[in-house]
């Protein structure tokens, strides 16, 4: 039978600010990407996040992000690779202490935002940021855009990769996505996207937007918690994929 | 043979600003304290600051502080025990990181600053530092000021504690430090510093400001590489403790 | 006919973190205090904030607090008076730039959280942020605890000082608040709390906590907009102070 | 008599980080550029900063940069016109606040590092911080890289424009400096750059890297006064220009 992960972001709260309704989504998701206290979370709410997880049984990664609080971690930035690794193996042995604490172990690595998408594409970038993973969490696995560059670098370096897919994202027949923005970067259709989830699941292909069938890896799927639509999606997507033969299960 | 260590404070440089001297007492100690990115450092100059005690042979610890980078981690803060709780696990597990990246051990943990002196005195504070000592770095030690509440509720939960002191320092009756601006508080001489450094390792005891000897646990001698006066006199220092018979050797 | 502000804060969200509902609360009171990016606040936010004060017609202050996002300002600090007139006048400047921007006048200025506790207790402080605000912001108002060193400092340097009231705490025969905690402390009933501040308004007493009267200077009442209840008492309150005779006018 | 001014930067202490020789490059320059807070510099920083200027008899200037205090606002970033011109509103109104306390006219804004170098390229970030400067401090000059879009966008809507030369960089046919790293990016002859320099001041022209004649606006000479020998330059050439017949004066 075949499975897939559902994972989800987690504990970007931060000081007196609340975002996201962490404890609504942790009962349909298997995996959780902490946020680490740059981009997004504190070390109480660190804390909270990993006792959470444990409570709901979900797998901790987690989720580096770039040194920009006021900007989310979502604005691109001109930093080295050598920066950058310093900053994941930071901010993942800041986690990794939590989960040490708690005695659950560090399952996986995602990193966040403008990194994710940056070292997708940039090789030398991709390369310091597993290298940090190997280093830093010996044993975790890394999350990363299904076909990235991220993917090639931890193969190349033999570090445990899992790709990740989008439910609501278009793909280019080179197996990237549809930037945001284009015509069909978006699948707006519930039954579409959970259809697509299914398929990617099952026969690890996806119709890209000039019809094509185009083979992808589809280890995890990103889904959200943030508003009540997101959270209604998450729910019938984990109740249809095992109704349709899909485990949901950890990579 | 007697023996003491010698620790300094280390990696306290941030991005493009550099303070002490990190390479030149490194050769003269046998335990450094590295700043962890809350009131010094950051992550390059952490990377940096633990491969130099692992080419200098001298013992890492963790030396987290208050969330205050322009105070440098001097300003008391009304911090909850257990909001610091989680920035020591925090900070502890960010510089543990960089030990298992460099593959050495995190020796020992030694707050820094208004951290160290509020835990001095703050049993419930010290209670809540020495749990996340015990659970974030199993195994590492805990470097307090001797004869301090820190040092109390260490032994109180089996967490392995050294004790403090200074050779520059005048001590009360009663143990403790006279405060700063205090007459006494400051011993300006060389010679008689390291004489008293001496008969603390040798004999466990020290002329307090009122004539009177008072006994003190001495497992390290916090010395300082900032300035040229302050390095001449670690030099001097541990040359003379051997000479004496007193072995320089990490706690 | 006598007349007293309601005033309330504004232009907590930071980054991508909302906190407050301002649009919400802005058609009730006279005038707001703006958060300078210290505890919370950033420069966008401040833009947007002015701004909204300007479409509804309300005063604008600057609110000014300690360096301290993650604690939200809130948390006592050992800072010096001088580096808290330096913070200030850096954050009085800050939102000033943002009036000047958009025509309208830096109203008044009343320090945030911890910062406004301890100066309102701490005379050096006291007359530390009163420089500031006399230097930074000349011709704007302070506003501060009634009674408190803030007042007495101001008054001091003839820097415009107006006393700001509570309607939901309760009085001390001395002037005080009833400390957090402390039976008193809050003013549960809305009608009570309603007529307190009418009583405030127009005969300056109120009755303190052990039946005694208290003589008072009220020119705000401080409101809060977070949450439908306490929305719904600002609606309340700014509804029955008109009918009673008290204008809503800023201080 | 032809005239140009001789700017520096200043104020780039942080907390206890010093940067830079303050007091001994301002008695040979005419304006300074003091960092207001985001890549370096903090509130007592720069009301020591302004108090210096004041001393001196140096214009003062803003200098507003990236928010990326551990990248020394050096590392270019993606943000948004729209944040770029808050931030810049924003720090120009916090030293503003210090100018203004002082009794110091805030005389001209330079930006900073990566926002300097982005918006010399970037026409649509260039109006964005023209129109903050204009808005947050009308009267001030915006010192900006001569033939840049900056200086374009500065006269488009009506800002005083004072253009930047630098005595120690290739230019290239069209006005461009020659990228560091290329063939001829640095003169590293002192008395060709000083030649350099007063032609580009009393002809307005500079002899580019393939030997033609380039005209160039020449206001102001970035100069620098870290390390002995960038000091002893400064001093150098704040000697030879009035020889030569230039008079050092602020723009």
């Amino acid at each position: 039978m075949p499975s897939i992960d559902l994972n989800c972001d987690l504990g970007e709260s931060f000081g007196a600010y609340t975002i996201g309704n962490d404890e609504a989504i942790l009962p349909f998701v298997t995996s959780a990407n902490i946020a680490c206290g740059f981009h997004a979370g504190d070390p109480a709410v660190m804390r909270r996040s990993v006792a959470l997880c444990k409570q709901y049984g979900v797998q901790v990664g987690a989720h580096p992000g770039l040194p920009d609080l006021v900007g989310f971690g979502r604005r691109k930035m001109d930093i080295s690779p050598s920066d950058t690794a310093d900053c994941v193996v930071y901010q993942i042995g800041a986690l990794k202490a939590f989960c040490d604490a708690a005695g659950v172990p560090l399952h996986h690595v995602k990193p966040h935002g403008a990194l994710y998408n940056m070292a997708a594409k940039d090789r030398a970038l991709a390369d310091a940021i597993c290298r940090a993973v190997q280093q830093a969490a010996p044993g975790a696995i890394l999350l990363a855009l299904s076909g990235s560059e991220m993917v090639a670098a931890a193969r190349a370096i033999g570090l445990p990769v899992a790709s990740e897919v989008f439910a609501d994202r278009g793909y280019q027949p080179d197996g990237t996505l549809v930037p945001r923005g284009n015509p069909g970067a978006m699948i707006e259709e519930e039954d579409r996207a959970i259809a697509r989830v299914l398929r990617m699941a099952q026969e690890g292909t996806v119709t890209a937007n000039d019809g094509s069938t185009v083979a992808l890896q589809a280890d995890s799927v990103c889904v959200h918690g943030d508003g009540p639509k997101a959270l209604a999606f998450v729910q019938k997507l984990s109740k249809a994929l095992p109704v349709a033969g899909v485990a949901l299960r950890p990579f």
